[in-house]
């Protein structure tokens, strides 16, 4: 039984491709996956998002304790039966939606007080809630709780949250350590802070490091400082984590910022975008975004995107799933839905075998010329 | 090539089970047609809603004509081709949706004049209209033009409608048959009318099969007369239809009124319970409905139905249906939905084996008492 070993099979540039071994089946990197925030990626049956080639989902914590909980999730055998998705999940710490979500949020030393935005009902997230919750929702990859601040926050508040964040990772460590069966099989990943600061991500680095994690998660990032900002961030911190070690970078992203990030040696990635994107009417294609809900789609007969072997792409036409977003029908979110995941895992394949015959540069090139052209 | 024929192979009392033979495939009888409002039977992708066992599918015309336009969906090769559906498709009228959902309804001998719903247009639906939107729309069964009132209307109105239905259904054989390759290969039903009166019942079926339909619909009924009124009107309506053609009860209906009706001798059914009710939390069983938004599941780990082979009962829970109903999510729809598919198909078929082997009564008063113990 492998509890988590990840082994480089190829490298070209400071990007790596290879493979997570874990107890429920293997991770190919650079991962992408797809975002099951209520124990459900939306409008998709588990064996459709395997179908689209995810190995790995992610689960939400804070979405999870609120409804159904994450006790009573325990209680019908963890997220995976009550999911019906065998293969590894990841779950978040809940610190990002806590912040995000949640109403007259208390944040002191201890975690973070919060009331539901689902009921007005009171909670704690500390860093050993946190971990509890994940081992409760039977997490193979669990992630450290941590504090977000804003990047445009001040320098002081950006070094507390650091700071903070590096003693969350201590207690979230200790209590992983002290999960008996879990911690046996599952892995737990420290998240760099540090905003935009060359020097707060190099001190966030090596105290974790320090501390010693499975994995190594670049945090703060994606959350509106712009492309360039988050790029010129990856370019320092991502070489500050060790190199033998998987790196995620959450929440991205965007296929071009995908494609930036696997160049810089991300191998892990999250995102709603393809789910989201799907029930609004965007479809993610080699040519860049469209957006379905066009009139100009309304007799095109041409698939969503001309090529792909996805199921929506090899029965339907654009103008049939014009029809369907314009109507509002949830086979249009189910269609919509199903092209974006087998996209995005499609790319990271792409990516994948590009690293394998040493091509990536070309590949990248090529990629962002034609998707940024109409993007 | 067979345009149609019904051959019926076994009956049981008033009941028969057989085949109706067209050239897109083969619809078994009693038959229950999921319908498919918007060119997309909802939550559902069109080999799941053929893997529950429907053998044909019903099409609103009222719907298609304005979103998005009959002349399109020929444009785009027809409505088979548009939302991936290769067997037989029937189209109602569109008489009873202006009748129910449009505005500014004006009903004249040519036919009726009414707004749009959805943006308030003006447009006109007429016998003739009607017949050449169900054939833009490439239906394998056309249903004629009729007018429907109220069975609380007076018996002039009733009298009236049944005689203004005939007329029209005259003239929707007329335009049927000006059709070419389309008549050549689609059938015409009739519908007959007369609301809860014998004697009316009787004048619109005998001037009904003057014109001659390949086959015969019950209409007016399933509008809120209740279920033992529906019933009564069956005991003298339906022995008025040719024995050797399909009879087809329009809009029905609850799992019991199914039952009572192919008692009666009905053979085809629509109805959009099983996928509303989909939609909604409710869940049919041989036990009756279940609500699953109801807080009793939310640990039941039993299937939605014990027994259920539907792909929905052998992989999720009660509990993981009723977190995904109570949180909005769109697989909480379609799981909903295919399993009350699955339901009704398993009924039909159900109905079908106990009326070849003469067991239909004891099948039925089974039925009957284990559903309404708690319906």
């Amino acid at each position: 039984m492998t509890r988590f070993a990840f082994s480089i099979s190829a490298t070209d540039g400071l990007a790596r491709t290879g493979v997570i071994a874990m107890e429920r089946g293997e991770i190919r990197t650079p991962a992408f996956m797809p975002v099951g925030t209520a124990a459900t990626v939306k409008a998709m049956r588990p064996e459709e998002v395997r179908a689209a080639g995810a190995d790995i989902i992610l689960g939400n914590t804070y979405h999870l304790m609120l409804r159904p909980g994450a006790e009573r999730v325990a209680k019908l055998g963890g997220l995976h039966e009550f999911m019906g998705w065998d293969r590894p999940i990841l779950t978040d710490s809940g610190g990002y939606q806590v912040m995000s979500l949640s109403e007259l949020t208390k944040v002191t030393e201890e975690g973070v007080s919060f009331a539901s935005h689902l009921d007005g009902s009171r909670h704690m997230l500390s860093p050993e809630r946190s971990i509890e919750v994940q081992r409760l929702l039977g997490s193979d990859i669990v992630m450290q709780f941590d504090q977000l601040v804003a990047t445009t926050s001040t320098p002081e508040a950006q070094r507390e949250a650091m700071d903070r964040s590096i003693r969350w990772a201590k207690r979230s460590r200790d209590e992983f350590d002290r999960g008996g069966d879990h911690a046996d099989r599952a892995a737990l990943f420290g998240i760099q802070q540090g905003a935009l600061d060359q020097e707060l991500r190099k001190q966030s680095a090596d105290a974790l490091i320090d501390i010693g994690f499975d994995g190594y998660a670049v945090g703060g990032l994606a959350v509106g400082e712009g492309q360039e900002a988050m790029l010129g961030c990856l370019d320092f911190a991502v070489g500050m984590l060790p190199a033998d070690q998987p790196r995620y970078l959450m929440g991205v992203g965007k296929p071009d910022d995908i494609v930036e990030a696997v160049v810089r040696g991300i191998d892990m990635f999250d995102c709603v975008l393809p789910t989201r994107s799907g029930r609004t009417g965007q479809a993610f294609t080699a040519h860049g975004p469209l957006n379905l809900r066009n009139a100009r789609f309304a007799e095109d007969q041409d698939p969503i995107e001309p090529g792909c072997p996805c199921p929506a792409c090899t029965t339907f036409s654009r103008a049939y799933v014009h029809h369907l977003v314009k109507s509002g029908e949830i086979l249009g979110a189910m269609l919509m839905t199903q092209h974006n995941l087998w996209f995005y895992q499609r790319l990271m394949q792409g990516l994948r075998e590009a690293i394998v015959v040493q091509r990536l540069a070309a590949f990248a090139s090529a990629f962002l010329a034609r998707y940024r052209r109409t993007a």
